[in-house]
């Protein structure tokens, strides 16, 4: 499918409106049968969830970080779309779209992440240096995270053979600035800038696990150089085992502690890298037997419907169930006290699953599935992977 | 049990005649009733073997080395006695005689090798004291193998909590000498230094290996330090996995060739090793549990018998099959040259289990012994773990 100039925008005002998320992203298209149709919606279902008001973004807006793009030449593409990376569409909370600037092709390859310390020591540079040159070579992508130290030196050893670089800001935020000299090289090498993030926004610290998400969810496997306990590469490799990747982890001396984070993942299962033949033997049999990353792949391009993206989407049957189209408000002022309130008893600030709740509370999985969009958009709900929520504590 | 002085140098006359290696010890103890009347049956099937004579070590020989070993304070001990240590005896090659310098009742409690490269890097080097030191105040004693580098901090570290040195040539012939002050060291502050060699023995390079079945076989565990590829610490690591014992390693950046060797061995499924508690974790449940190395302790002490040493020893029933001592030469004749003749058919360079030598030449398990004892006394077997035996090639 191929999104039409209106229905890009229209995706594009829904992910860029306050508390939509990728998730939310999904929950709303979900139950009004749109992007277009779930924006409409959206102030209705953010005042019942008990706050006032929250922001939409106008056509306007999005029309203006449209240009703004595209005089980068960063390109917008939806899930679902031919370009939109299917590695990347596989994860739990793929973005809805991704701002691209370069070849978005690229992504179509086998790709390896190799991240690790910004403050690398010599021989993690070394080592990331040889291992990027070397998977390049034998026709790998390198994914990274554009950061100073092992990041910065994955690009440059993989600018000829293609890399992808994905921020935690805007394309027109590149961080940290005395990299954008690189970024202009990635792209004109034909490699990829990605990122999430609108126009103009400045990476804040929580950006960057964010980010690592889409680094991880791009990437085959994930090769942790050096890494610190507590330190953002081993976010990145959380990311990358939750979302079934293989994690790779570069050892190092004991008295080392930028190599105790990589250390504990060996410990912890991660396989022992100490040359590229320890990641190809790994994925080569993935990429060759055609992984689950694949799915999907043969579906015919048309205009994106609802059935069609949730199909694309695999989500489990709890989410899919409402798939008829839904008239704003439609079956919803009737029954929102008694869903809202009987469901926030079965709500804390534990995970619980949403067919725990279907269960225990006895209402329907429509009904529930209301109650829970209007605690979200009323910023009470946080939506946590394996399809389970919990109420935002203090709200 | 404890043996007699005569039965004493009895053992020592046996383990010291030329081609009597372990296997070969418990061989002919098994066939003959004893070591006494293994020793007196020697020259009949070397000679038959295919060799003319072969050196048995006289009386004199005996009460020579014993004499010699009384000066330095090293005594003997025999396999099954109650200073015998536990571990060492559950292995299949177990030396039948230990001399042991300095307190033997240390190798009664858990133990740990450490050991690795003699020109280790000095990052590993700390890293094996720090360990050394940090096990020896956990309880631990360290074994290891006296040479230069890793082992030398090794057994420093750990001079005052207690550390056991295996020695690759005999007691009077330290080797690297610059170690004599050590081990003096180790045998002053309530340690011990063990060697299965004569008194007099100039270690040879492949004395090495064969004392590294030790190292691996007084411990629990063995921590590799640091080990380029193909080194001998690379071999005791292989003595601990075939023992049943916990294999360690430390890891260390791919850049570095003294790490080669240890980050193989985690990729082969030995414990990575950042801290103690990463081997005591492992451990601890080992020896709280009464391991296997246990078996045979609550046996009655008294004078070794053949039943009761062959139950200690565990092995194999085809081995334990023929335990009626036979007087030397007894049902030996008449059978020998169907029984070699037949046998050698089934024999070749490449090991072969007696089960299946057995079960293929149709003989039985006695007339199989009887041939392959005369083979192994003329210096054409060889046997191997798993109760395997080859024939030596031109011979």
């Amino acid at each position: 499918m191929i999104l039409t100039d209106e229905q890009r925008l229209d995706w594009l005002r829904l992910i860029r409106s306050e508390k939509v998320g990728p998730r939310t992203f999904r929950a709303l298209v979900n139950q009004y049968g749109g992007a277009a149709a779930a924006r409409e919606a959206l102030p209705a279902p953010a005042r019942r969830g008990g706050r006032l008001m929250l922001k939409v973004c106008s056509r306007a807006e999005a029309e203006k970080e449209t240009a703004a793009a595209a005089r980068l030449g960063v390109r917008f593409i939806a899930m679902g779309e031919p370009d939109y990376p299917k590695t990347l569409k596989a994860i739990d909370s793929a973005p809805p779209l991704i701002a691209v600037r370069g070849s978005a092709a690229i992504m179509a390859r086998p790709s390896v992440a190799i991240i690790g310390s910004r403050n690398a020591s010599a021989s993690g540079l070394t080592f990331a240096e040889r291992l990027s040159r070397q998977l390049g070579e034998a026709g790998y992508v390198v994914v990274s995270g554009l950061a100073r130290g092992i990041d910065t030196k994955a690009h440059k050893a993989s600018l000829e053979s293609g890399t992808v670089a994905v921020l935690a800001g805007g394309h027109d935020r590149i961080y940290p600035a005395q990299n954008e000299p690189l970024l202009q090289a990635i792209v004109e090498q034909g490699g990829a800038v990605v990122s999430e993030m609108p126009m103009g926004w400045e990476p804040r610290g929580r950006d960057f696990p964010r980010r690592n998400r889409i680094v991880s969810g791009l990437s085959y496997g994930v090769v942790v150089v050096e890494a610190a306990r507590r330190s953002g590469s081993l976010i990145t490799a959380r990311f990358a085992l939750e979302q079934g990747r293989e994690v790779f982890a570069v050892p190092g001396s004991p008295l080392d502690p930028r190599a105790e984070g990589t250390n504990d993942l060996i410990r912890d299962g991660a396989t022992l890298c100490a040359g590229i033949e320890h990641v190809t033997s790994v994925l080569e049999p993935l990429i060759a037997s055609g992984p689950d990353l694949d799915r999907g792949a043969e579906e015919p391009q048309h205009v994106i419907g609802v059935e069609e993206l949730w199909d694309e989407l695999d989500l489990p049957d709890v989410v899919r169930a409402p798939t008829r189209p839904v008239a704003p408000d439609a079956g919803f002022d009737e029954e929102r006290g008694e869903a809202e309130g009987d469901l926030t008893v079965f709500l804390g600030p534990s995970p619980v699953a949403i067919d725990d709740l279907v269960r225990q509370s006895g209402l329907s999985i429509r009904n529930v599935q209301m109650a829970l969009l209007e605690l979200e958009m009323a910023g009470r709900l946080e939506r946590h992977g394996g399809n389970a929520v919990s109420l935002i504590v203090g709200s």
